[in-house]
């Protein structure tokens, strides 16, 4: 039960760590005194040659409000999202298509090793290792801690589209509240570069000769670091390379990713059709932990560990093999649920601890034409919400009641609904579907109606006497939605709908 | 022992938190190079129907170096504070009267319901059910964690006075540092936004039709959300109301509010005496744990649980029944208490686990005629002291040895003293009482003279060649003073005052 | 190994911390947007009549990034650095000398005594006792909590010289981003009020009489907290003292300072010759435990104990009695060691759980001349390099890949190398040797090169797309390096050294 799984969370959190401190910083001073929100577009858009990536504007008051960035990245078939780190932790939700992706923790073993007897096949004789390498699919939420190298590639037709939230009031950010990439490599300007120079308009720009990491030291110092030649160098620092090839580049022929044996072992080529889910398998030899947990995964029982059954690992098992995604999709199975209203999906550190190190959530949602999801608040987050599908009425208003929001989110756009700050939503569309990012590794709303609601946990005297009305009146402010989060629609819409 | 309590509270946090961090956002720059603090007033003050709220202005140099906002209300008989929550936490101070509050804590069940045998008054079949009320007390400190809705009720004669602590700086305070309240009912301003509107003056100004959460929602989605008709949807909205009513209104006839079976089982009507504490009987199917606990409380006996009574606790045994309140006034067994000089009473995480979660902590303390309270600083908390009774004369030093506050404190007013500021006190009533609220959960002080004080723990040799005295001088400073915390007024004081 | 302890350290505090939060205060908006560093040294100097204290300025752009401020103490023989503390924690490096060092943790008891039967010179009759007295020596790093009163005295002929980081960005600390010395005694301004002057120029400034904490508190006040006379209050106010005096003061005849039995019984004169460390056995009648720990020590090896031993402690086993340092300098066993071209001894709270507590740690390197520490990156802290000796050639790149600082660290001088800047560094001198304190109390690097770097964990073929080049290339830049953290020069280039 939803309501379960809400005490269960804060209980936990109270109980274990000290009652979910966010342990963010705040925003300076009035930032969040907003009189109006907007949905927002992206403003930016960088191509590359293998897609493009989309960024909105982080000086925006009601991003500093909230000390996020966000931006969305489009990745063609075979092409490689470059590998980066960044200054803050960062929450992926993967609004479509399938791939691999792969985060390099400093010393973590290099798990997954080539067999001996090599294959032929391009003259390889190299015998590769690396740390693990995940495959994600629609619907999957991605945590990438701060520092830590994180790549991303799509084998498929269909392009993938990746929401990227980044938290910078994360106390894993020691450094300002602008975001940073830091690329290993490539030739071109980090996607946040343009608003920082924005903000320091006036200052002398110096001129970057690579825009990667290794760009910035003199050649002789990698020669020796890396023992390789003058050429190597040079491809390293992005020397001669087109700027325009960007963040994302295309790979001839595809990537060859090892993949568990159960898989039909290949090599991707251009050609393959659309891969099926199905395939993936978990591997006999694989441990009983594992194959549970895939398992589990599969038939979409939540996970519910909390640290117990870590409690027996060895190192190797804890953070090198964490589980670093999940998905929270329209595949999923909801945590809420009314088939003639919509479904709800959250995710939080008791789902995927290692959430709880980046102390990020989310939730994704899907309604009915008409259906509404009840007035509430986030009680311990800002809340990021970003419409994937269709469109909703929104309303959202703040201390003073007044409506600081009230019109349309339509695909593709974001709203920021700050902490404490009212919101309900009706959907406009046959189904209207968002995911909302939540700056809390459990975060909690309050209902506003329904059952189970603020409103119901008050004695019905209490009820009339706030809201100067009869005893008859406050019971139906209790009692008359049986609805907990999503409220159907009217009969009468229902009809017009059909 | 008042130093074992110490000892024990740092030892435990070191222990199991890390080492007490206090997780709070830092003030700006410069904001707590303080050369001159001022004993302040409330500035400003909102009548209400059933009572008022003063509030001392948040944007007051030493109200921003320490991240807090503070506040009074008082509320007459039979008069509610309407139920609100806030973007940080409170520690409330019982000043004066006993009454009932609650708080509705999202996914948590309603525990009190009304009998299936309803009773016939009033024409009521509906059985009512809600979360736990709770009733308070003259000296009781109160913990509300962010974003839980709150109300009070004062049932009878003696006005209630309840001093607030809203801590901005807190890291569950993910908005900016400006206290808000949103309220659930009512046409009135909350008590901080006149502070906000200061701040931001140029700013055009939005026209509100309600002023509470519900006022901001279009009317249609409040109707579907609530399936209520358009009349209650316009009390909920607070239309038409007075906006005179306020946030306090008074309850004609009183309140009905379930109470335990041990209580005379009753409603309170306006002309009811004088309610008995003793009537405060647990329920004879009550568990065993909580009979333990009230008796406990009763007795004085203070609860170091620390989790540990917890740990074979269910869901529903945690948050949602968690201790909300305690007493620490003056029929409290003190902590540190010498017949001649006074009595000093603390309430920690340790005392009160929930304190924990909102990272606050308090002192209340009484002092005789003449007496002082050692001069020592605040090792860990900024601690605002507020004066309830007589006055006292206060110094207050900064790190370059100046004095900062020189005077005197009233009842009524209250002093910041920020982190590491050595401050002293000399009662010059009978009885000078006050509170102070910590910014730490396990706030601790440490003494600049007496047994056990910083002075003591140095070799009497680093202390002669530190002030340059001789050896024997360096032994009457570590040792001559013979009390701890309170010094007793010399003989001949207290015979002039005998 | 080094890759294990990597492992271990995110491991644990995933496990045990929720991730390792860092819990510090972000800098300012665009406080960290750094183009150019530079290497810096002390701006001042106060000479006291026992050594100096040299500050670097915390108004510093570089400094404000990072949070922190550094200052340089140096003491001469039979001196004595003043009690004081500070708003926020400490973490003090020792580069040269020995001596003793006592912190006063309120509440906790006087462990120190002097026997029953006091000896006969110089007329002592008074029994003193006071908390533990610690010896220090070159190469120790010492955790200073906040608001925790610290001192330190040389006893040798060699000047101590200690260099202080604070970290104002610290949760701990509640004030402002300014450092704050509150000294117990004196007449000197405490070393960085003249920055705080410089911020707040337009201000009028008041005229101090003391500069120490008890200096501003009236008389009377502290007559009657400590019983003590007038002359003594004097005394404690530094009334009458010369300025000049300063921080550190001359102990003529030396301090005699309790020490444990095994150590021949003395008092310091000021003609002993330079002790002798063997001299340090631990007591017969000492705990278990206690000796354990000294053995382990002394043959350097690493305590994990995180806890478990601790679950059987009593209270006054904790804190009371933690171990406040360690020694990290050449003698001490390394962690990283390559004969050829150096050594790295990191110290994280794994070895020295008060760490955690102040969430510092640190990092001892001395490399060989052109021997070089591969690029790298800090994963969760800021580093502020610190040169002991020798001097280094340093490259440091933003994310924008421009090169920040390349130049020559000689020294004596600091270098902050910002979270997640990348940063190589190649000896200049025969043995370059530094210090590194790190904004977190388990830092962790990531290696941009050599085995197990960041690029070893990608497979070959995102490696070659990454940087777009041949497989070959590709397996070249994985491997080609068989050195982690410490590359040795060139064949050549050792020749030539030769």
């Amino acid at each position: 039960m939803a309501n379960k799984l809400l005490a269960l969370s804060l209980s936990l959190c109270f109980l274990l760590f000290g009652g979910c401190l966010a342990l963010r910083e705040q925003p300076q001073q009035n930032e969040c005194q907003l009189e109006r929100l907007n949905a927002l577009e992206p403003d930016n858009r960088v191509e590359s040659e293998g897609g493009m990536i989309e960024t909105w504007n982080p000086n925006n008051r009601q991003f500093r409000c909230a000390g996020v960035a966000l931006s969305r990245a489009t990745l063609k078939r075979n092409s490689l999202r470059r590998p980066f780190y960044s200054n803050a932790p960062q929450e992926i939700f993967i609004q479509q298509g399938n791939g691999y992706f792969g985060m390099v923790f400093p010393g973590c073993p290099e798990t997954f090793e080539e067999p001996q007897e090599s294959q032929q096949g391009e003259g390889r004789r190299f015998r590769d290792r690396h740390q693990k390498v995940n495959r994600f699919r629609e619907g999957d939420i991605i945590a990438v801690p701060t520092g830590v190298v994180f790549w991303m590639y799509n084998d498929q037709e269909t392009p993938v589209i990746a929401i990227s939230l980044t938290d910078m009031g994360s106390s894993q950010n020691q450094l300002d509240q602008m975001p940073r990439r830091f690329y290993l490599s490539g030739n071109h300007e980090q996607e946040f570069l343009r608003y920082q120079k924005q903000q320091v308009k006036g200052r002398e720009e110096q001129d970057n000769e690579g825009n990667n990491i290794f760009s910035g030291f003199k050649r002789d110092f990698l020669e020796d670091a890396l023992n390789v030649n003058r050429h190597i160098v040079d491809r390293l620092q992005g020397k001669n390379e087109d700027e325009e090839k960007g963040a994302i580049v295309k790979v001839e022929g595809g990537l060859s990713i090892m993949s568990p044996p159960e898989r039909q072992p290949r090599h991707h080529s251009g050609s393959r059709q659309e891969e099926d889910e199905e395939r993936w398998q978990p591997r006999p030899h694989k441990s009983r932990r594992e194959q549970e947990q895939e398992d589990d995964e599969k038939h979409g029982r939540p996970h519910h560990k909390g640290g117990s059954r870590w409690q027996d690992n060895g190192l190797e098992e804890t953070i090198c093999t964490a589980r670093l995604h999940q998905n929270i999709g329209s595949s999923s199975s909801p945590d809420i649920y009314n088939p003639q209203a919509g479904r709800i999906k959250t995710i939080t550190s008791l789902d995927l601890p290692v959430l709880n190190w980046i102390q990020l959530s989310a939730e994704h949602g899907s309604l009915h034409k008409n259906a509404m999801f009840v007035p509430h608040y986030n009680l311990n987050a800002n809340s990021i919400l970003y419409a994937l599908k269709g469109r909703a009425w929104i309303q959202v208003v703040n201390c003073n009641g007044n409506t600081v929001f009230n019109g349309e989110l339509e695909a593709g756009r974001a709203l920021i609904v700050p902490q404490n700050f009212a919101v309900a939503a009706k959907s406009l569309s046959d189904r209207f579907t968002y995911v909302a990012f939540k700056t809390n590794d459990n975060a909690a709303i309050a209902r506003l109606a329904g059952t189970s609601s603020t409103l119901s946990g008050m004695p019905v005297d209490v009820i009339a006497a706030t809201f100067n009305m009869q005893r008859n009146e406050a019971r139906q402010v209790k009692s008359n939605n049986p609805f907990k989060f999503l409220v159907p629609p009217r009969e009468s819409e229902r009809r017009a709908a059909a």
